[in-house]
């Protein structure tokens, strides 16, 4: 997974990807799921099909992971961060990092989720999606603070919850943007969900 | 729904509901999900077909929706909390109250877990499930803290990642005791959730 991408050919990766996804979420919206096929979908991006399967194992995987984004991935961007910055501001920056580029596809976002809700199968495996990036970051976080592998495993429940809370913040902030017609901007949003997270224990922490 | 029922009437319900459910998970895991039937659950629950349809809508409602948690109960829930406790307070409650019979049921929910991930469709209807729940949560906070409807839609995002993170929490927590085989309470490792949720912006939350 590459957050800013450097070199041409890694910006002809990323379009290649995004021109895949982008057939593929309007063949199924036209077609329906089960009417699209990989060849459909290759020859609707102008690429060979097997083309298509150096970016994605299948269609399902083109309309739920649109980025790639593997645990070493997550893993260098909680290491990148400042050793000064605490384990919650960590992990919101990690969360906006990775959430801030959906800014530029809102309407594919919301095109992908109406298509994602009408297939129970896509539902379950953007869910394991979700519980994979979130244990990723859980094992990343658990490396920036020095745990061990036991540690992880038996006082881990703090990490899971801080990652589980900040995740949950992230998605809440994207999908109220997402159904809002994007009025206010993306990282605005997150800002205010993440400073809700900080100012959890506030007496009247909802004005 | 009934957090503490009262009368024999409402006790013979609920011990009808969990007969059903114990059948269904147990037939289910026995034969796979697809070679059980509503007749096959009733008979071995030792009540008419009809019956089971006054609990539940199908065998997919059997398995997922082990309690009933209307939006009228929810909002019951909430409304009943002390007028002096904080919204991050109220709301661990009231998760605390809906989580911790869980405790008595801890290898019925290991085994309905597994019988949900395999089955999409389940797994489907499991998030809606929980999306449903936090929304009747959000509503009813909005209305305990005296919020417009208008309100809730604009500015509501606050109370949708309060309600997220502690319905984070808790799951995660739930998920800890129950892949721990029990070994602490399910009581201590809610309290320790969500005692995390309160000093998330202690500097080193993690310990």
């Amino acid at each position: 997974m590459t957050v800013t991408p450097v070199g041409r050919r890694e910006r002809k990766k990323l379009a290649t990807r995004q021109a895949l996804v982008s057939a593929t979420l309007r063949l199924v919206a036209e077609r329906g799921f089960d009417r699209v096929t990989v060849e459909d979908i290759s020859e609707a991006a102008d690429v060979a099909p097997r083309t298509f399967f150096n970016y994605f194992a299948s269609k399902e995987d083109a309309v739920v992971s649109r980025r790639r984004i593997e645990p070493a991935g997550v893993r260098a961007l909680v290491l990148a961060r400042p050793a000064a910055e605490g384990p919650l501001a960590a992990v919101c920056a990690v969360l906006r990092e990775l959430t801030l580029p959906a800014a530029e596809y809102r309407e594919e976002l919301l095109l992908r989720q109406q298509v994602i809700e009408r297939h129970p199968a896509l539902v379950a495996r953007q869910l394991r999606a979700y519980a994979e990036f979130e244990r990723a970051m859980v094992d990343a976080m658990a490396e920036r603070l020095g745990h061990s592998a036991g540690q992880v495993g038996e006082g881990g429940l703090r990490l899971r919850v801080l990652v589980a809370a900040v995740t949950a913040a992230a998605r809440s902030a994207a999908s109220h943007w997402m159904h809002q017609a994007g009025r206010v901007p993306l990282d605005t949003l997150l800002d205010e969900a993440f400073a809700c997270l900080t100012d959890l224990n506030r007496e009247r922490t909802v004005d």
